[in-house]
Formats: C-alpha cells, structure tokens, sequence
C-alpha cells in the first residue's frame, strides 16, 4: 500500500494545483484522475469552448470588413479537430507539470474510505495523512430527458460533433449556452436558444442580456425567453421539442445547459465523515478544509461560482494549509467572463447586489462608442459600468461589454482586491487606442470629468 | 478681439483634453488648430497605424488555422481609405466633444505675442489670460534627404498610398518602423528595414528585440542594424538607396522613421518668455507650468515619451491647474505599446533602469507556452517579465510580448501607480483562460509558486 503526504482526488483546475503545489512545498502527492488530466475545463470546458470561438470570431470580423473579398470553407470535422487538439495539447501540459514535480498519477476512480485510505476502482489502496477532494460537477440533465450523446448533448458530447448540423436547439441561456449559440450561429447553423427564465444571461447585469439579445438575434438566433421544454421526441437522426409557448421544432441536435450538480455522491464522502450542503456540495472553511480535519476540498465540488480561476485560487489554498501555510481562500473579486461577441464581464459586486449589501452605491455607465478602440473594434455598442461607494469612491465592482473585455477582467480585480478608488483608476495611465482605456474614462466619468465625453451643461462642476 | 479665459495651441491629444477640461471647470476656451483635430494620433499616428494593424492581423491568425480554406483578396487602395476613414471619424468625434463643451475652434495656425495675445494666419487675435501650448512633434528627416511625400515619406504621408509598392524601404527599427514592416510584409510588400543601432527597437528591453527579430524575419522582412543610409538617390518612380554595409536597394517608397522633433520654432515662444530645453522642448513644472506662469504646455511640445495617453494626461493636469485646482503630473508608470506581432508592452522600469536608480532589483521572467490562452492564440513564444524591489516585493516595471498585451498595460500600470507587490498581483483572481493570467502566474513564479511552469528541484522551498 502506497503512503503519501498528500492524496489529491480529481485532476481538473481544484485538483492538479493541489498536487503541484504541495510538491513545491516538500511534500509526497499522489493525484487519483480516472478521465482526462484537467478535468472539465481543459477538456470539455474552458478551453475547448474558447478554442472554438477563437477561429470563428477571427473569421466573422474579417466578414465585415468590407475592403477584403473573401471565399472560405470551414471544414467543419477539422474545426472540430482542431479544438479537441488544443485541449489535449493543455491536457498533455498538465500530464507534464505533474511528471516535472514528481506527482504519481493514477488513472482511476477514487473511494474515500476510512483513516485516510482511498480505493481505487482498479484494486489498489493508497493511504495518506491529507486528502483533497476535488471531484468537480457534471451537467445537468433536464427532468427525464437524459442525454445520449448523439441526439441530446450536454457540454462534453457536443464536441464529439463533426459533422455540421443544419439546425440545433439549446437549452438554457447561461454563459454555456450563450457561447454556443453565438458560435453555432456564426459557422451557419440554425440556432434555437431556450430559456426558463425572463431574460438571457439571468444570472448577471440586465444591461448584458439586452445588449447579447440584440447581437444574438441579429445573427438569426431566435430566442424564446420564459420558455420551457414540454417534451423531447427522439427520431432516428433528429429530436423534435415542443415548448410550452406552444412552438414545435425539429433540430439535428439538442444541447441542454441547464446547469451542473456536483460529482460528491458515492465517492465515500459520507463515510469519511464529509459533510455536504442541502445541494450536495462540499461544506469547506476558508482554509478548505472540510468537516473532516484530514480531508480538504477544492474547486466546482465546492460550489459556485463554478470557475476554474477559483478553482486554482482554492488549490493552492488547501494545499499551503495542509503544509501548514497560514493560507485562506477570500477574494473580494472573481470575474465572470461570457466569451460571446462582444466578451462580457462581470467583477466584484453589482449595483444590486451592492445596494443589497448596504453600501451608499454610486453606479456610472459610459457607453465606449467614443473610444478609438472601439471604432477600430467596430463595436460602437459596447459599454463598462462601474459600482463604487459613494462617500470613500471606492470601487466594488466593474461590469464590462466590448472587445478584448476578458483581458480587462484581471485589471478589474486587482482594483477592488486593493481598495482602490475611482481617483486611483482615473489618474492610472491606460495607453491609447485600447479597450483597456474604458477603465480610466469610467472612472474619470464618475468623477465628472470625462476626456471623450459631453457631459450636460447642468451636471458640470458647480464652477461651470 | 475675442477674449478667452484658456487658448489652446493645437488640437491634437496634448491640446483638445486641456479645453474640454477647461471647459468642465467653467472656463471660457478657444482651441486654434490649423490641421486636422485630433493632431498626430488621430491623424497620422496611433489611430491609422492601428486600424492598418486590425485587418492585416485578423487576415494573418486565419491564415494560419489549416482547417479554413481561405481565398481573399485585399483591395489596397480600399483598405487604406478604410484606414483614412476610421481617423476621419476619430476626428469628427474629437470636433464633436469640442462642440459640446462650447469650445472656439479655429482653423489657422497660431502665434504667441506679448501679453497673452495670440495672433492667428487669418489675421485675427484672440487674447486669454492663460494659454496652453500643444503643438506637438513633425517627423525628423534624415540628413540631406527631405521627404517629399512621393517617394520618401514620412508617417504622415505614408497614409497616402493607394497602390501597393512591391517594395519599400524603412529607415528606423523604433516602433514606427517596426509597426509598418510588420503590416507591409503581411500584405506582400517586400521589406528592408534598416537601424543605424545594433538591434530593432533599440529603445526597449533586449528580449524584445530577439522576439521581433526573428518574427519580422520569418515574414521575409530584410533586416539591416548597425547600418545605415549613405546616400540616396530618386528616380523618376522608385528611390535607390546606397547602405553603409554596401549594399545597393531599389524600392517603389522609402519611409524614413528616425525619430520626431518638437515643433516649438516660430510660434512665438521665445518672445513670450518661454524656455525651451536644449532639444527645443518646452521646459515645464509638474504643474505643466512655463517659465511665462500665464502660459502651460502639454503633449509632445514637452518632450519624450511622445505618446497620446502622456498627453492625454498632462492636458488634465493644464486645465485643472489653470482653474486653480491643485493638480500635479507626476505617474510612476507610463506604458509604452509596439502593436507589432506579437503585441509589446513595457510599463514602469526595466532592469536596467531598476538597477540604475539604486534598487535592490529582482527579475523574473515567465514564458507564456503554459498557459493555455497561448496556445489557442498559437504564440507559444510569449512572455512576460517583472522587476520588482527584492526586499519589499514591490514591482516596478513589467514587461509583456504577447497577444492582447496592450489590453494588459492598465493593470500594470495601476500595480505599480498603487505600490503593489508580488503577493497583490498573486492573490488576485486573473480570469481562465486568458493572457492577463500571465500578470499573476509571473509574480507567482516570483515568490517561487507557480502554478504551470516546473521549478528546478533545487530552487523548490526549503521544505522541499
């Protein structure tokens, strides 16, 4: 029976930075994966989804420039090779770092049992003195409609597509189906988006929804909002859906992004005495340790937000605390990142939630059509809107709609991990033409003194 | 004899911030501009040369990708009026904000007199009690060969091709000369490119040089350093070039980018009591202050670094002073931005700077292959530097060669502006998968905790 320091179940975003960094640390890790080595995001999320939209995003602004005649054919199977290439080529990264810091990796399923012993589906014990778990979440299915990978994906089948359908029905209108339609629709197919609730993208700022609604439709998206799926027949080589507004569609494909439960249930939690949540994910404390003082736990099977950047930041957290670090999990900001055209993010607080959390809330949007950037960009529509308190000016959140937004993100959450202020973000010199200046021109808004634009005559200073 | 309270010189991003500024604060202003509004970056700088980058790189990322099969065709001529276009709407957007803020424009060309007067070509005089003097660079030609706008161009009349040369020769590996030989060879155009200094961008960390070497090379751009132009001779439709190095050129158009000088002379600065330094920039105080305290100066016309967003910055700082506001111009960073390929930014100190000024200098640098964003980017080639004070962990400067770096330069800028170290840029949630991950990977690096890059063994923590 192999002894370790340190028993990492799950080699996704919670788990491989575990092992990584507990082998920095001195100690001896053992990491149990019975998939692929990254988990959902290098295999089935993040990456392959992003691969995706990289080519098609490339192409369709290319599409509009006027002044270049183009002819193209997207070989849908090779597109379709190319993504999954890239996500083996990270995959194959981490495969690496883990041989580079002496991490013994078993492919396996994992069984906690009791005294720090895990089981693995192929016969052998490990035992170690800490285990984190890091087992993540699958997909959601929708009430008796399971999935078959052929006619009814969830976010993993759908890239074992390679051949382009003609027409597909998405479920749900999260980042993952939003992602997907706007994808879908710009390679040619007939996109049906289906949501349950109110609105797309319900979970963030209504501003985003209203702006992708727009950008959606106008690629032939058709949208049916507070709209459900009544019932699913499967044919032999298409689905038929009626929704409860009455409408009946035919598609080659449906892929259902309803959400995510979490991969917590008959790995032996219960038994080594890990407690759950009433959703079934993990109950951890700040160092990520859970009930069981032996046990940590780190990523999606934590619960949401569901993002492999927190996932990282929580890894790395079990694993300085199992070593003994003073190391605790407590961001002020995680972004959120919709990769649709335009990128939307969302950092820190919303005005609601900033309200509801009993701060004096000041809120400026600046639509960004007046920056260089976004002519360039041909994105007039965009825009940044920016939550502060309203006594101190300092930030509390950054909600952003534009070109190249996801690398903003960073900029965003180191404003509100820092305290800064709006006069810190105002006097910071952003280079000209960038998105990036929308940072500095919201702040400089807020305060009343915009470079590009008018403000009313009556909101000038009182001087004015 | 109009009477202003602020008279601006020049409209470009050193003068049209100081009047809507000046008007914010409830001042009466007159801007005079005998060019085009929006100066050099809007006309001829930052603004074409990035809109000629946007196509070429879009057109350049999808040629690469296998699985399209791409037929395209560039009209030259439509692309550069393209190109004219975008300026054309900066421009009338820039004219737009001076509408706004009531401010005076005219169209002439200025000169200072005694007692805050200012005569206009048309004749007219105006009269302010303060004035701020933006009146910015011209291109430096080389010794004996004056451009002439047909076959030896600066950057101004660069933008003036309509017909794509088959050959041109750049004088100048700076970012100007860079910049254009990366776009022209990307279009067909045969390039040399020639530095009288030993490397390309002979002004920037040395990295950068190798990176941009060997990608310019691999385009088939011809690159000549420690070389320069001997002689130059013009043809009735092509210029013939003599080099130190003995070899013989002929091209359709030579563009000459050595560098830039102040245009300072005969406008009046010397009767109004204005010093200029021995570059005959004007010498102001933080304040932006003259030696003539009723007249400030912003932009280019106060000396290097000659970039839009210093500009942008100093004009503030004019218009607040003027209106008695208590307002320095004093940043610890200022980035500066190569839109080459990859994408360069440098912001803060170098290491060679760092060590200069007398700190006690740490240096990590981080290849970006490991990060996925990279790899989907396919610019495995990638990296980021960072300099920081060893003791405290303070960064000072960081360095990027990357895709979307320029989106990148704000958040460093605001790391330094705000005195973060290591541990702030480490702790902060960076978004998966982006470039920006790149800001915090490096400083985890730095404090020897990186998440996708393998420490040697005996570089592992003392526990280890």
């Amino acid at each position: 029976m192999e002894n370790y320091d340190v028993i990492v179940i799950g080699g996704g975003p919670g788990g491989y930075p575990a092992a990584i960094r507990s082998s920095q640390l001195g100690l001896r890790v053992a990491l149990v994966e019975q998939g692929r080595l990254g988990g959902e995001c290098v295999n089935y999320g993040c990456i392959p989804t992003k691969s995706m939209v990289k080519p098609v995003e490339t192409l369709w602004s290319l599409s509009r420039m006027g002044f270049i005649k183009l002819s193209f054919e997207v070989d849908f199977e090779s597109y379709m090779n190319w993504v999954n290439s890239v996500s083996s080529k990270v995959s194959e990264g981490v495969a690496g770092l883990l041989r580079g810091y002496s991490v013994d990796v078993y492919d396996a399923k994992a069984r906690l049992s009791e005294g720090g012993l895990v089981e693995l589906s192929d016969g052998r014990v490990l035992k170690a003195s800490k285990i984190v778990v890091s087992t993540g979440t699958d997909p959601a299915a929708l009430p008796n409609i399971e999935f078959d990978g052929a006619l009814i994906h969830n976010n993993r089948t759908i890239l074992g597509l390679r051949k382009k359908p003609s027409r597909i029905i998405i479920v749900g209108a999260g980042y993952i189906g939003v992602e997907f339609a706007n994808v879908m629709a710009k390679v040619g197919v007939e996109v049906h988006l289906v949501e349950a609730l109110d609105r797309v993208l319900p979970m963030m700022e209504e501003d985003f929804s209203k702006l992708l609604s727009r950008r959606l439709s106008r690629l032939g998206v058709k949208i049916y909002t507070s709209t459900r799926i009544e019932e699913v027949d499967r044919r032999d080589s298409y689905v038929k859906a009626r929704l409860s507004n009455g409408v009946e569609l035919e598609a080659n494909h449906m892929l259902v992004a309803v959400g995510r439960k979490p991969n917590t249930r008959g790995i032996g939690l219960e038994k080594a005495g890990v407690e759950l949540d009433e959703r079934g994910y993990v109950k951890v404390d700040e160092s990520m340790k859970t009930s069981n003082p032996s046990i940590y736990a780190a990523g999606d099977s934590t619960g949401p937000p569901l993002l492999a950047h927190k996932a990282f930041a929580q890894a790395i957290v079990a694993a300085e605390a199992i070593a003994g670090l003073k190391s605790f999990y407590d961001p002020k900001a995680i972004p959120s990142i919709v990769f649709a055209d335009p990128e939307i993010v969302s950092v820190g607080l919303t005005e609601a939630e900033a309200k509801k959390a009993g701060y004096n809330v000041g809120v400026t949007k600046l639509p960004l059509g007046g920056l260089a950037r976004a002519v360039i960009e041909d994105s007039l529509d965009s825009f940044i809107k920016i939550v502060y308190e309203d006594s101190s000016k300092t930030i509390l959140g950054i909600h952003i709609a534009g070109p190249h937004a996801s690398e903003l993100a960073g900029e965003a959450a180191l404003a509100i991990e820092m305290g800064a202020t709006l006069e810190d973000l105002s006097s910071t010199i952003h280079p000209h033409p960038t998105i990036s200046e929308a940072l500095q021109e919201v702040a400089e808004l807020a305060l009343r003194k915009p470079k590009h634009f008018i403000l009313r005559r009556k909101s000038l200073s009182p001087n004015g």
